[in-house]
């Protein structure tokens, strides 16, 4: 009989918890796959253990505190002790993996964390083994499930945002605080991850731009839905022949998109590669078990064998002005040479319109328009100029379209 | 520097070419991931090389000849003289895979087999090694893409399955023999492979019962449409009280399963299990390029360390008579009575029905009918029963119908 295999457990919440409970069930077949046995060897919560007691009595750490405090220090000094390690701390690994990637090297040991993204969907797995070998192009999708609930809701009820993220919040898919997930932090974070993964570049939060949905309105979603759309908040990285670019934001896609049914608290990725096509993956992006099991799979890994150690292999510039397509939405004063004049200006800024909705409210109107693709930076001066015309109330709301048509 | 990893390659069709042309391509980035740079040391033809002079001189074998004939013993012998194989051959996993699993685990070497599933999705790495900890209860999926595309093109245009099929052949997505696709054979030695590696049980495929798409009518489809539904060939392996099952089936989804969007020849698998709710996964099912991919992921698994090994945890036995809900297509006379008779038939057997279309044309009619879920020999009893009626005309035609709502 070999060694048990002894894991000490750092945070005990909501996924500590499920992990604790799912390591328990599971001993049985984590034996039959791997050949040893697991154990929880110790446990460290906010009033209990003491990391050097816990590290020194395991042969792996789990990770599932979360943020970079002592979090990053504990994974640090685990990893220097030769201890694999295995986290579902997305900003941990978005700001400080290179870092860490590098600790790991030195130290000839693991360091696993498909739970930091997209919950049970192994993406992180998929991109770095099964897609491995070959160039990666775009790495696509929904990988935020509080944002993607609030939108769903949102277009379903017609109710307003701040309505929306209150029921998200009694039913559990949103946090007391969610500024992080609805202002699209969190999402940047985990595109991050996936776009070193993809590009083998250095790219850390700092380097995503990202949006938020705080300033949806439900009247984006009707007019949305009478051109064929529907809104997700979405994250995309991208090879590029100038470098990469990696974005989250809020963004219409068409219906025959793959992306566009996926609905609730779900989240979806898809990869695209010359070689594949692409592939779509989706599933549950978070919760206590679902995140427990992607743990356990790293863990399982690390108990099988060794794994592909995180060098870069170059450095790749951001570039942050990319081409997109958009919906504009303006509250106009209703009378003749307003629709010419907003078409003069996108025209001098050599932008064409694909559709048009106008809608008489009265005295004034709603103009909801969506443009074939162009460069972000010209969108934007021409919507400041827009914005200056004089028959324009309000602010105008401008949101990208994903045209393209799919399989 | 390192030794380089030389690759010996059984076979040089489309797959065996696209596999040699991705490799040399992708030499620095599989050296850049897993510290060996990849040669190809020999390749294996109909007409050209001798094998024990290519294992000789390799590290490690690709096996892309197909088929249990030849593969099969070199692949053995490859195995017994300690080289790790990677193999994309579906028959000699589905009919031989625990014995060679057993002579690899002898031999202390991995045997690897991503692309004999699915093509392009990952669905044996995510299901082995992802979700390798956790209890799965179901697979299901649409793992052949010859027939999806014809099932697809048949619903699209009311085309006959003989006239679709010719087009399938011409675009290159049937072969000239399509047998062993259409028949339902293909689907089931993938299933097969799937169940294995989901329940940790021997499955081979003797114990999967199939059907295929050959008698499906391009009526069929139209009453389908009609009702909301859409057919697909599906595999289906289920973890149940009493043991597993194992099948393939045409089979209508209503609008709302997620695999009802799936067209042409993609391919896309579910897995289900209490702990991730469900993970599903589309991508193309086949073609060179997509193969060679899946391909290239395992040689690099397999140069990056070490992978679990195969063992069956227990022997689950097959069952074969499962509850499904049925679509019921008959030709009757078209007078008073007639649909008493069926239904009388139907309730004497405890089968209701869902929905009914009945429809006359001159003297006959067509009734078509979805029933709830039963035990398939009850509906079968039924439909002999039915098919002696005598104002049935012709033979009775039933299809498997999943009902169930999806999120």
């Amino acid at each position: 009989m070999t060694e048990p295999a002894r894991i000490g457990l750092l945070g005990r919440g909501t996924v500590g918890a499920a992990f604790a409970d799912l390591l328990a069930e599971r001993a049985d077949a984590v034996e039959a796959a791997t050949g040893r046995r697991p154990e929880l060897s110790g446990a460290l919560t906010r009033g209990e253990g003491d990391f050097g007691e816990i590290l020194e009595r395991s042969d792996l750490v789990v990770e599932l505190i979360g943020g970079t405090g002592p979090a990053r220090d504990f994974v640090l000094e685990a990893l220097r002790a030769g201890r694999p390690v295995v986290t579902a701390n997305k900003q941990l690994i978005a700001q400080h993996g290179e870092e860490l990637f590098a600790v790991a090297r030195d130290a000839g040991v693991q360091l696993r964390f498909e739970a930091a993204v997209a919950g049970a969907i192994p993406i992180v797995r998929v991109i770095q083994e099964s897609l491995g070998g070959i160039e990666i192009s775009k790495v696509f999708g929904i990988v935020n499930g509080t944002t993607n609930f609030i939108l769903s809701e949102m277009a379903a009820t017609g109710a307003a945002y701040e309505d929306v993220l209150r029921r998200a919040q009694e039913l559990g898919y949103a946090e007391a605080d969610p500024t992080e997930d609805v202002n699209g932090a969190d999402a940047a974070a985990k595109m991050a991850i996936l776009a070193r993964l993809a590009f083998h570049t250095p790219v850390t939060l700092d380097g995503v731009s990202y949006e938020g949905i705080e300033s949806v309105q439900p009247d984006d979603l009707a007019y949305a839905k009478e051109l064929g759309l529907s809104l997700k908040l979405l994250g995309a990285a991208e090879r590029r022949e100038d470098g990469i670019s990696v974005r989250v934001f809020p963004c219409f896609l068409y219906g025959g998109h793959p992306l566009a049914p996926v609905e609730g608290p779900f989240n979806a990725v898809m990869v695209e590669a010359p070689a594949i096509t692409e592939v779509t993956m989706s599933g549950p992006g978070a919760g206590g078990p679902e995140t427990a099991s992607a743990v356990l799979g790293d863990v399982m890994s690390i108990l099988a064998g060794e794994a592909p150690v995180h060098e870069t292999r170059e450095e790749l510039p951001l570039v942050s002005d990319v081409s997109s397509s958009f919906y504009l939405h303006l509250e106009v004063a209703d009378r003749p040479g307003v629709l010419a004049g907003v078409a003069e200006v996108l025209g001098d800024n050599e932008i064409s319109v694909k559709s048009v909705v106008q809608r008489g409210m009265g005295e004034d109107a709603r103009l909801v328009m969506v443009m074939h693709e162009c460069l972000e930076s010209r969108f934007r001066a021409a919507v400041e100029q827009i914005a200056k015309l004089e028959f324009v109330r309000g602010s105008p709301r401008a949101i990208r379209v994903i045209e393209e048509e799919f399989v």
